[in-house]
């Protein structure tokens, strides 16, 4: 029977249809309508799971964006959601409308499950994951094992006196360098005349500002600005190496995508900055799962029935 | 048959005797001279050894100030100590001359091999220690296990921009924090006149000033300089909390010692920076096996034949 997977994020929630192998059979996508509240939302959910599977599933897998209770199945704290999110038994809600086990887990985490099961972890027994999005999320793998506690790469102190992060602390690696943070300085550099090239490749509209865009636009204020925040991301994953010593740190999400103009500066900040240890056995590199780190994690979570 | 303990350090080696249970027997030390090179230091270690257990060891725990390779029982680099110490064959040297196992380890993992064994692993499966002394070590003990890589907690950046340290990087917590690093602000503070009270504790010799006499001086200045020097501590240990989540963190080593003037800016420190999720479940505590955690690591490798 197949299983399920959903990746609950600020905008949209994914959810797919695939078998244990990782297939990848059937996939839609729903926005977050927060006027919905949670019952709503885990009712469209359903809904589209079924549409997907009339079979039914076997068991789903979820992430959410934030912080919730895998034992349980309860969410707990989701920040970029309303916070009716808070304390939602999801898994028992979900699971009683489609008749199948529902699982839950924080989202970076799950995706780093899909990257255990069916991306890096075929080679390796130790890596750590970043997913660079609206957020900058984490996962851990250790010994071959996903570790459920912690794992907040993207809210390592970079900055000790940096801006005010959403988090409540200040200066955390996501507030340096998530997509957020690119595109508000892209955005800022077009409005201080630094930035020709990109108001032309927007066709002067600042909403379509991405670090895609912002990537191939050529003006130099605007490929520092990447390169700075790269830098930061660098420090972050420096750190990591520094304390676990992982051989492997992929980075997944949206930024990602940017290639050697975000990787370069990060292999080059790990190297400069952790000294203590050689360092030439470690890789950075990009999502092994492509973009569908966590629709894979959902789908390694359903298989695995919740086990971790 | 008793186990031996050996822990060399820059300035001294400790030497103790003890027995499964952590009960230590005898101890001694001896003055790391760099004179005697490799050779004749460890000719020296091994008298003691026999000078101290007449009757022999079944087997010896070493703790190294560097990076080493415990499979092998050599040494890889020893940042403090003269470079005739790279690549030295310690564990089969030493082994020959007792007629016993000889296992080695980097001091701090072993520091933290001791307090998983006769410390803070008694009552929890995950913990940090970070010892403070002329440099700032670490080592994590995560599922009851001691993880072999990274753990250099001392070497993450903290201020991406400051000051160079020792390994080759900037602005590591090492370079923040330290012992010498806090010594020479006070001895920085005494010759620009704002440590008056430090300057008559130490009755005029600025070789006098460490940690302790700075801690008993009142001046508020130099107060001020140790609250900072916690306060990067803090950092420090909130990435840790941030990325693994440890239930405990414990803090050993000379500065340690210094009570809730180190403690209470490190607690602060890490409750307003980890915001991701509740850390009313974290503690932060002094070394549970005081000044002896290397000394009983080194009983705990020798009791563990190696095996961690």
């Amino acid at each position: 029977m197949a299983l399920a997977s959903v990746d609950l994020g600020g905008t949209n929630i994914a959810v797919a249809i695939g078998v244990a192998d990782g297939t990848i059979l059937r996939e839609g996508q729903i926005a977050t309508e927060g006027h919905l509240g949670p019952l709503g939302l885990l009712e469209r959910i359903a809904e589209l799971v079924k549409e997907l599977a009339p079979e039914g599933v076997e068991a789903l897998g979820m992430g959410v964006p934030g912080l919730c209770d895998p034992k349980s199945g309860e969410t707990l704290f989701l920040p970029n959601l309303p916070t009716q999110w808070r304390g939602v038994k999801v898994s028992l809600m979900l699971g009683a409308r489609l008749g199948c086990a529902v699982y839950l887990l924080n989202d970076a985490r799950m995706a780093a499950l899909g990257e255990l099961d069916y991306g890096y972890g075929r080679e390796c027994a130790d890596f750590a994951f970043f997913t660079l999005g609206t957020g900058i999320g984490g996962g851990l793998v250790l010994d071959g094992k996903l570790r459920l506690e912690g794992g907040e790469l993207g809210h390592q102190s970079i900055l000790p006196d940096g801006a005010s992060c959403g988090c409540g602390s200040n200066g955390c690696l996501e507030v340096l360098a998530s997509a957020p943070a690119l595109i508000a300085e892209g955005v800022r550099l077009i409005l201080t005349g630094q930035a020709p090239g990109l108001l032309r490749l927007v066709e002067g509209d600042l909403n379509r500002v991405t670090p895609k865009v912002m990537s191939e636009c050529g003006d130099e204020a605007v490929l520092a600005a990447i390169e700075k925040a790269a830098r930061y991301l660098g420090i972050g994953v420096a750190n990591v190496v520094t304390i676990l010593h992982p051989r492997m740190v992929g980075l997944g999400g949206g930024l990602a995508q940017m290639g050697d103009l975000l990787f370069e500066p990060v292999r080059d900040e790990m190297r400069r900055r952790v000294r203590m240890f050689p360092v030439d056995d470690v890789r950075i590199e990009l999502s092994q799962t492509g973009a569908r780190a966590g629709t894979l994690g959902g789908i390694a979570l359903a298989r695995r029935a919740g086990v971790i």
